[in-house]
């Protein structure tokens, strides 16, 4: 049982067109398009999720509660303090975060030694948080993940709990933090081929 | 390839034997000592290592730099602002950070479908982290891993960057987390006996 994806062509053909679909919308975050490529190239890969990893603002009633929160501002790159006190300026109610997130792709395997293969390579490039996400009849699916990440609470309920030279701070640990992923990504695009 | 787990049984025993050391030592964080001889107690799995999920003070070099990192306070349990305080005065050098990291439990298993089993036990019960960490020949290893997470900038090389009304802040939220967490784990050892 779980060696191998059932109808791999099939939902590879599937998730294809979900993703052309989602880059005619200008939906899949520009600078990990040639990644996904590269992957999707592959024969026993396809790509069903991904992001290249974000720096946000968010407001959530409470934390975890994903269903409600709001983004007062997202970036797929590194930003500046200012566009981050515009962002913290929305804020109205709520607990109040500044987050950063790593990268996270999502791939559909054909066998199971493919799904490893994949997982030790993402580990070796640094994407140390990377594994198997499910494992089913239906899809084996490896998740490359790195270990980036801050979740900070600045406030609640319109009250500012922090400086804005903290932000400043906070915003250069952020900022250094996307470079380190945005180059770990990179390097994985140069090295996935040879799966 | 990589269905089951060679030499299950002489693995368990081996880490049974590391178990009861690290028991012996004082080095099992107490209140997953009953979780873990409850997944230990059943056939087909066996835990590797643990931690019951923390709230922390650390200073490093700089961010990710585990090898060079100082624990200036260490929590398996709610905290106090006065405690929070008193790690922060130890600060000297580097940057000072205040960490919340989620129960994490790695667990043998004998073949992959009980790996699958317990992960979507683990998935269910609010361990959303929880995946399947490496699968080879000599391993089948589970991750129990659940969301909640803070990693919040304090200072650096001395310096602070934030009030004590803040940090008043923060660990009231810490500690709402290590409420929430602790739950999930008492859940799943009531739950695991029906693996």
């Amino acid at each position: 049982m779980f060696l191998y994806t059932k109808n791999f062509d099939e939902q590879k053909a599937k998730a294809m067109e979900g993703l052309k679909k989602a880059l005619a919308e200008n939906k899949v975050d520009g600078d990990i398009i040639s990644l996904l490529e590269k992957i999707n190239s592959l024969e026993n890969y396809f790509t069903t999720s991904s992001c290249s990893g974000r720096i946000s603002v968010m407001e959530m009633p409470h934390f975890g509660d994903k269903v409600n929160s709001v983004w007062l501002g997202k970036w797929h790159r590194e930003v500046t303090v200012e566009e981050v006190m515009e962002a913290i300026g929305r804020h109205r109610s709520g607990q109040l975060w500044f987050l950063v997130r790593s990268p996270i792709l999502h791939v559909g395997a054909r066998t199971m030694e493919d799904a490893v293969r994949l997982l030790n390579l993402a580990i070796g490039l640094g994407f140390k948080y990377s594994n198997i996400k499910s494992v089913s009849h239906k899809k084996l699916l490896v998740e490359i993940r790195s270990t980036e990440r801050m979740d900070v609470p600045l406030g609640e309920d319109g009250e500012l709990w922090v400086s804005e030279s903290y932000i400043e701070r906070i915003v250069a640990l952020a900022n250094s933090q996307v470079r380190r992923f945005k180059g770990k990504l990179k390097r994985l695009e140069g090295e996935v081929g040879k799966l």
